[in-house]
């Protein structure tokens, strides 16, 4: 098993490569789950409509965007939402689109 | 010249459209254009890196998304940002990719 890659540090953070993160569904709804149980997820623990593999991608854009933080707990992978890292990159653009996430509009 | 097609109501506003619409670099282009000016801008008016064509396929994705309105003033085709319609719809949303837009980060 793989170690995590690098994550990037919050002056790396792209606008356009967090947009790029986010613009996919799968990848909102990873953001979404961690941020309504307000705690982190192990990888299997998502409810995604796609494959192990398909959700390891979708892990691995969000982590190289900056948006999620990948860690170890023994051999459980484990994905935490870099929300402060986030809100000090790109004020207010996570809690934007968590909240249009939300609406029925 | 065509008229201006349909534009969608608020209740129609989709956050998956929106977020396709802004994930492309031109296309905030536009929006930045349109809200560094505070007016609105004829279509020939924006400094854009594409051809008329391009720029057209642009214009609508905005203006289906609901980002931009197009109107007529004679032959010219006027294009001005949803704000209020943007903020109604997805509060903060369009503040924070504006702002996002202007870090350097």
């Amino acid at each position: 098993m793989g170690r995590i890659p690098q994550h990037p540090e919050v002056s790396d953070f792209d606008v356009q490569r967090v947009l790029e993160a986010l613009v996919d569904p799968v990848r909102r709804s990873i953001v979404t789950q961690l941020d309504a149980l307000g705690a982190d997820i192990k990888c299997g623990g998502f409810d995604l409509p796609v494959g192990k593999a398909t959700a390891t991608h979708h892990f691995g854009v969000l982590r190289d965007a900056g948006v999620i933080r990948q860690y170890y707990v023994g051999t459980l992978r484990m994905n935490s939402l870099r929300r402060a890292d986030m809100d000090q990159a790109f004020p207010g653009l996570l809690d934007a689109i968590l909240a249009a996430q939300k609406q029925p509009a």
